[in-house]
């Protein structure tokens, strides 16, 4: 069924071929062309036909089932840590092919620097993913959530929170301006959190998304059914939803507004997320000088998001807010930037921007620089006309970059997103004032702050974020690593309130867990151990003949505990620990300074002697399964140790979590160090490496 | 401004005086009646009149306006200490007028066990929330979420997640079952995150919400303008609201529909939480026999949950799902004990059930039954009648229990509500059966399933968890203790899926950042540390004359730092501490078994003998303001100390906690240990009690 390349789609594009014919969706396992002919998508540069696209006739329910009954189930039963090594296995194999990736990018409009944005940023997500998967989630298929919630005194009733897979489908509906990373960053989390991706790319680069489709499915590394690519139209694919089943879009807000109003979303309980353009800005700390190498940053941030995808970026700075004074020099030095700035057929060498994705994307970001100018000026670039190197100016969606600068209350800036290389510089006065500006954008994913002033960064930053996905704040430290104001990252969170669509992308494992559901389970300490797969205090001890340091990983079964004999603390044993160790802290040392102090009255054991003792009480010393101790997790000291006070150690296996690809893995413990009252003297988790098998 | 009981409004009733006149709203400042002469609201058990509501002629925009420039601003100027402070004040005064909430609550129909629900309820959530908000929140206005993200590799350039408060207005419209735990629930997580609240109660019962507001309002302990009532109809306040502000529903699926296509919610991206009624089950487990003590667990959980409140509860059980061989059984028993339940005037001794909240309801109720019966049959009560002890069963709203058992693949069960003590039983064989029923009721608040058999409780509980927000496991280790099916905690999520609304409510602190915005910050170091308040790694160290363990709280700052001395880790060192605690773990003693571990290679020192000369290094000895070590977090040993090998410790405030009612506070400080070649050997943050002043 993995028929890859059985129709080559436009991929013959990459070799040379232009074989304009119509590209392919991936339905319940098979290939398959629309009904008609479809409608013609143009190359950005030379505007010939590139492909045609439809969706006509697909069987959307065929689709949607494929996923539901074959490709989520084969997903679940997977756990985190196997899901996180298909994707490590994809963004290599995807790696392999990436020359293919670049060359059929240059049609969209896109520069080398361009596609690196969109392919290897698209492939590094994966990457990133991978690695969160395998270190930040369990080797499980839930993920808990916080701590245990005791809900009765006695110990009997408790609850934990856990986040569970849906048994829905994920359709994915992607911009045209990122045919690689759009899919594979949504693609990403919702494989890692267990549901299949139905993608829907922007058709105008719908042949980039549908190369690196094919080459996914003809890896065979995912499971059939877990990915499906829908070209062309989503016609009624939504109807097809119901209340697990989740809608990421990101595009326009029109086509937002058009989402949240359809009745599967209204009545059927679908979750839609929204990634929208906003209006993102960039603000100029008042403090920054002329002289300063902020002006500079700033500068160059700015240009930098006017041309990199001709400003077709969600992410770009529509706004430019400067103190008053210093509106002329920033005009000055982003106007001599631009200047050096080629515009032209991308796979020509020198040239640093290339075209729009279409022409009629271009009509769109004229007409929204005439909406500009009611309230603001252009002071660099001609909207009407550009220089172009490498192709005809006429063919191709090229435009000049556009620097306007806005009248005294201009309120169209706020209000008029043009998706190209447009720009405009506002003023502020005050700090309070350069936040009320931000905030008119009525909610955007990303500003940035160029200030080398702390107190300006925390007041602007703790005033922008209520604002903002996210905030960077720029200047001489973290420039030379800063990966720059418009760049999403795999690892923060990627969305913004209002007009950003009031969704949230990435993040590392918060984007995993925005696809799951959470629930709250309660029970009692056994029957929550059975349901999370890990111990949870107040069970049942398990307790046989074999200290259970001598278990390998295979052997070893949650709740194996050891309980210790016991030690009674001296004298002694806390004067020399003190003088062996140097911490001669008066608690430890000095009876009338120690009998001052409000919470020991007296001499106690240091902290670190009751740990130390309490591991040479669990501690099995042979050579064996348990190979290292790793760490310490939330040791607490709960009463004091004082002087003749006997204490032992309750050390369960609280969670076991193999590693993949090694011979050995992690075990939690809880340790339990109590006196001779029962009384719990401390409680921590301890981390060892144990090996998998006894050998 | 406070005139709390300048207008008596209806609190004379809860004295006896019943003087019906008009329900007022608290807006801007003042109470204001509405324009006309309202609506009435009749006693639900003598179809009296108790009041009338109206809200016409309320100023919607002075109201949202005064939320957003007085109420939010008031509240924003608190750090979360400070607001858990007084919603613990609350707490406290609510509970002094608690016999008047009770007295007013009988006109609702609610018996002394429904008040108790929802009076004590509301009040618990309260403190609860003032604890969670002391204990889990820091002494600030932003929450950092998770860890650092190292967004470079030179360390430069670092990420970290925050929850801002929203410069918006939380409008809360309540349903009428629940009047003060309904209000309070959705108030304290809003005022904890420092939004203001503008309640809308369900008019139905809106007379005891007016009761509580005035004694809050007249107690002056929230900001004025951080509470605002409006009693009636909620006309056109969505039409104020905007991108900051948000909606909390809890009600029907119909309004919550009218809702979601409200334009402010469809284009102006106000946040929308829906809290619907759904149709919950309880399960019992495959497992269970006629004499184990489950049945009559199971059997009470679902006559508590169709009578407590007479059913009227989002979390009731509306469907009882059995092995089809414990049907005949399970109705028996389910019959025998509602025939127990004595129903009528809720002020009577001896009545366990009182009336539905209006006869409105009551015919609703009706209805219900008579679309489950296309598919069911009723096997106790009759919808038309019922003895009814010390009111009018015709002028108040009372119905008997009815339960039903549904014919073979009965569809309405799975899609009708009954709002009243209905419920139906279904048979299923297999537990993939049982899950699939539940799951036909396409998202519940709450499931619960009762069994004893671990197994049939992670296969049950892992497959409910995607179609529910809470589900409850019950048997005979935590029955004594379980609050049962349909309590929702403070501590607990509470929400769900699908049918259910799709939002979530409470969980703790979860649900005071579900009112904030988070939002990544990207910068060096030192910014975020002058961001976030708190100490980034990496940041520069202070460093002066004064060991930091000399300073008091007041004196403290973030990034205090002491740079230690050295000290050799001798052979001898690692053998006694080997004898000494007599942990002999081979590593340590065996030069032979060491250098065959895979990650040790020859004799290593104890991590614990590591911590403990560190704190020998890093301690001040002599009395100061540090107290006492209470703990140790994220403990990692990340090199090996080998023989010869010499550590030093660079000790840093990181997070500085005042508590606020004592003298001394948390001071967090971050361990950097590292060896002769700069190595990191271990990491960890140490957590002191610091006196608040030298004195």
């Amino acid at each position: 069924m993995h028929n890859g390349f059985r129709h080559t789609g436009v991929t013959g594009l990459a070799k040379g071929r232009r074989v304009s014919t119509q590209l392919e969706s991936y339905v319940a396992g098979r290939w398959r062309a629309g009904a008609d002919h479809g409608e013609p998508v143009l190359d950005a540069v030379t505007g010939e036909e590139v492909v045609r696209v439809s969706s006509r006739g697909i069987d959307l329910a065929a689709l949607v089932a494929h996923a539901r009954e074959v490709g989520g189930p084969a997903v679940r039963r997977l756990t985190f840590h196997e899901r996180a090594g298909l994707l490590k296995q994809l963004a290599l194999e995807l790696g392999r092919h990436k020359d293919e990736f670049y060359a059929l990018s240059l049609h969209t409009g896109a520069t080398r620097r361009d596609s690196m944005v969109d392919i290897d940023g698209g492939i590094g997500t994966l990457f990133s993913y991978a690695s969160k998967g395998k270190r930040e989630l369990p080797d499980d298929t839930v993920v808990l959530d916080g701590a245990l919630e005791p809900l009765g005194k006695g110990g009997t009733f408790v609850g934990q929170h856990l986040y569970a897979s849906r048994p829905g489908v994920a359709v994915q509906i992607n911009a045209f301006n990122f045919p690689v990373w759009g899919m594979l960053e949504k693609l990403a989390p919702a494989f890692l959190a267990g549901l299949p991706s139905i993608v829907k790319p922007g058709t105008q680069t719908a042949y980039l998304t549908e190369a690196v489709v094919r080459r996914i499915i003809a890896s065979e590394i995912l499971p059939e059914g877990s990915l499906q690519l829908l070209c062309g139209s989503a016609g009624t694919l939504l109807d097809e939803l119901g209340e697990q089943d989740s809608v990421a879009f990101t595009g326009s807000a029109h086509t937002a507004r058009i989402l949240r109003d359809h009745p599967a979303v209204l009545r059927r309980g679908v979750r839609l997320g929204v990634e929208a353009d906003s209006l993102n800005c960039s603000i100029l700390g008042p403090d920054v000088r002329p002289e300063d190498p902020e002006l500079d940053l700033f500068v160059k941030g700015v240009v930098t998001e006017m041309t990199v995808k001709a400003g077709q970026k969600c992410t770009a700075i529509r706004r430019v807010l400067v103190p008053e004074a210093m509106a002329g020099t920033v005009i000055d030095a982003i106007s001599a930037r631009l200047a050096r700035i080629t515009v032209g057929n991308p796979a020509d060498d020198g040239v640093r921007m290339g075209a729009l994705a279409s022409l009629g994307q271009r009509d769109e970001v004229r007409k929204a620089v005439e909406a500009l100018r009611a309230s603001a000026d252009i002071v660099y670039g001609d909207p009407a006309h550009v220089d172009v190197v490498g192709a005809d100016a006429e063919r191709g969606a090229f435009l000049s970059p556009v620097l306007l600068r806005a009248r005294p209350g201009a309120a169209e800036p706020h209000e008029v997103e043009p998706f190209g290389p447009v720009s405009t510089v506002l003023t502020y006065g005050s700090l309070e004032e350069a936040v009320d500006l931000a905030a008119r954008g009525r909610g955007s994913l990303v500003a940035s702050l160029v200030t080398h002033d702390p107190q300006v960064g925390r007041e602007v930053t703790r005033g922008l974020a209520p604002w903002h996905g996210r905030v960077l704040v720029l200047d001489r430290d973290d420039a030379a690593e800063s990966t720059g104001h418009g760049s999403p990252l795999p690892m923060l969170v990627h969305g913004g309130p209002g007009r950003a669509g009031g969704g949230e992308e990435l993040g590392g494992i918060r984007g995993v867990l925005h696809h799951m559901q959470r629930t709250a389970v309660q029970g009692s300490p056994d029957m929550l151990t059975a349901v999370t797969g890990r111990w949870t205090t107040g069970s049942r001890h398990l307790v046989d003949d074999v200290h259970p340091f001598r278990k390998s990983l295979a052997e070893l079964r949650i709740g194996d505990t050891v309980q210790t004999a016991t030690r009674t603390v001296t004298l002694e044993d806390i004067d020399h620990f003190a003088e062996f160790t140097g911490d001669t802290f008066y608690a430890h040392t000095d009876p009338e300074a120690a009998a001052a102090n409000p919470f020991f009255g007296g001499i106690v054991a240091h902290g670190y002697l009751v740990v130390s003792l309490a591991a040479g009480l669990f501690v099995e010393p042979n050579p064996g399964p348990v190979l290292a101790n790793f760490g310490v997790d939330n040791l607490r000291f709960l009463t004091p140790v004082r002087v003749g006070d006997t204490i032992r150690v309750t050390l369960t296996v609280k969670q076991i979590t193999p590693r993949t690809s090694a011979d050995y893995g992690e075990v939690r413990w809880e340790a339990d160090v109590t006196n001779q009252d029962g009384e719990q003297v401390a409680a921590y988790d301890v981390l060892t490496l144990v090996a998998k098998t006894a050998g």
